[in-house]
């Protein structure tokens, strides 16, 4: 499995960065491939001041060792041994009309103990959220979704409303998308079954994200709209450096501190105690980050 | 006890604004009084836009109730009831020839068991390590320190290097300064004599950082300066959200979120694998970060 799963996520980290390259027209991903001391290594493929992308990534790891004794406690297993491989990507546009978007699939393995599973999730975060376009990209998800399970796509889009809330916010980081880990955990999902549905969600990314990229890309914008952009960065750093899992597993397990930390924007904002005024389309969007919405 | 303490952090608060503003010679700072749901309040004050300062806080505050399960634990107590009073400072200057400055002080009660201590710390962050300011800066901390006990100096020296450390990036946050906490555990220091050190820090903050930013707040300086001070601030806003205690502390008690987070700066940046030039300025304030420097 471990090899079939290299070649899979390999393929698809391929195709995505040629599908992201396209759209941006300008700027190209630079390969950075490592290895940790600690067993296994990667390829960080990093784009930057494009055209359309100021910033972003699109990584691959496959990673082996001993688990710290913290997270082997979290997984249950007397084991420590590990292996884990995944893409991860988050892409922070120039413009704030183009949302960022992060998609995540990995494989896990504790060899000392026999248990393996997948997880993954794609996310959008609109700097202003757009009801239709919101609703374009959770129907895509939905698509792929239902073609393996009729249960998953609200399954995985409540998780994904829970693990993607930023709660001293009281906020959710963008409008979601769908979320899953150890599917193996709880019930009998063959892990096949588990590698053709991430396999899946993979092949999604383009789909999910061009036709809104493509559609938003030139329209124009204001420096207020920059400024508010600049701010939603700031959270988007506040969930990944406070709670995002995948962050902390890379610090905790001394992954390449770069590739983990590409997630994080060229520019980020904090300013005291920003109130949207009534009825712009910034107090919108609060209003949807603060509330839950079906959106298919 | 509390109230002693309320009345001397509030003092304390009051001059150091007033040393701050007449330094910055602009901005003013402005006041937000504020009630905690839980119990208790306390008074933001905030600088933005200054001549000297781009954003900074010196925040008062004195809270009391329940406090979460986990955080009971980490203090070994069995109550949950607390009360807790601090003055929280921190300055992010327009300037990278102007280091970035962190004070607190506290004071913390658990009624139930009886148990009160107090705890504090200093620490500078220079954009570009000047080896003649970061001794001074030591030096009038050690001459505070050495009027309460000859041990004290390289005891919490040495702790400030632990506690402000970034240890995924295995570098200090800057040239430390001292932090201590819960004086009372492991020895008998009377809580009169913590009160005592305690508002002696309070009252060192202006003599160890106006002399540093009045030398150096009219320097010229480059884009490329500038460039490295917005990175040298992603690395404090990574501090602050992945390590910091009094941010989690805050966080995890539903504190006041705006109040927590004036720590963050206007404007922060992360870039891709940066790797100072061998021999720049940069290059040696890193190589100070990863050492360990004996200032005085």
């Amino acid at each position: 499995m471990r090899d079939r799963v290299v070649a899979a996520f390999t393929g698809i980290q391929d195709a995505i960065c040629k599908g992201l390259e396209e759209l941006d027209g300008s700027a190209r991903f630079v390969s950075d491939q490592w290895e940790r001391p600690g067993g296994g290594g990667g390829d960080t493929r990093v784009i930057q001041n494009g055209a359309v992308f100021e910033k972003g990534g699109v990584n691959f790891s496959a990673v082996h060792g001993e688990l710290p004794e913290a997270i082997a406690r979290e997984f249950k297993s007397s084991s420590t041994q590990f292996f884990a491989s995944g893409v991860s990507i988050v892409l922070h546009p120039q413009s704030p009309m183009v949302p960022i978007i992060h998609m995540n699939i990995r494989y896990f393995e504790m060899p000392g103990d026999g248990r393996a599973w997948f997880g993954g999730g794609i996310d959008l975060t609109p700097i202003y959220v757009d009801h239709a376009q919101a609703t374009g990209f959770h129907q895509t998800l939905k698509a792929t979704c239902d073609r393996h399970h009729t249960d998953y796509y609200a399954k995985f889009k409540n998780w994904a409303d829970e693990y993607f809330y930023i709660k001293h916010r009281k906020e959710t980081r963008g409008i979601g998308g769908i979320f899953f880990d150890r599917l193996s955990d709880g019930n009998s999902l063959p892990l096949e079954a588990q590698f053709e549905f991430v396999k899946d969600v993979g092949n999604t990314f383009l789909k999910a994200y061009l036709p809104i990229a493509t559609a938003n890309k030139d329209l124009p914008f204001t420096e207020a709209e920059k400024n508010w952009q600049l701010l939603r960065r700031g959270r988007y750093v506040e969930f990944n450096l406070v709670y995002d899992r995948g962050t902390h597993f890379g610090l905790q397990t001394d992954g390449r501190i770069e590739s983990i930390l590409m997630s994080l924007p060229t520019l980020a904002s904090w300013q005291y105690n920003i109130i949207p005024e009534a009825g712009s389309r910034e107090e919108e969007t609060i209003n949807y980050l603060k509330g839950k919405t079906e959106w298919v």
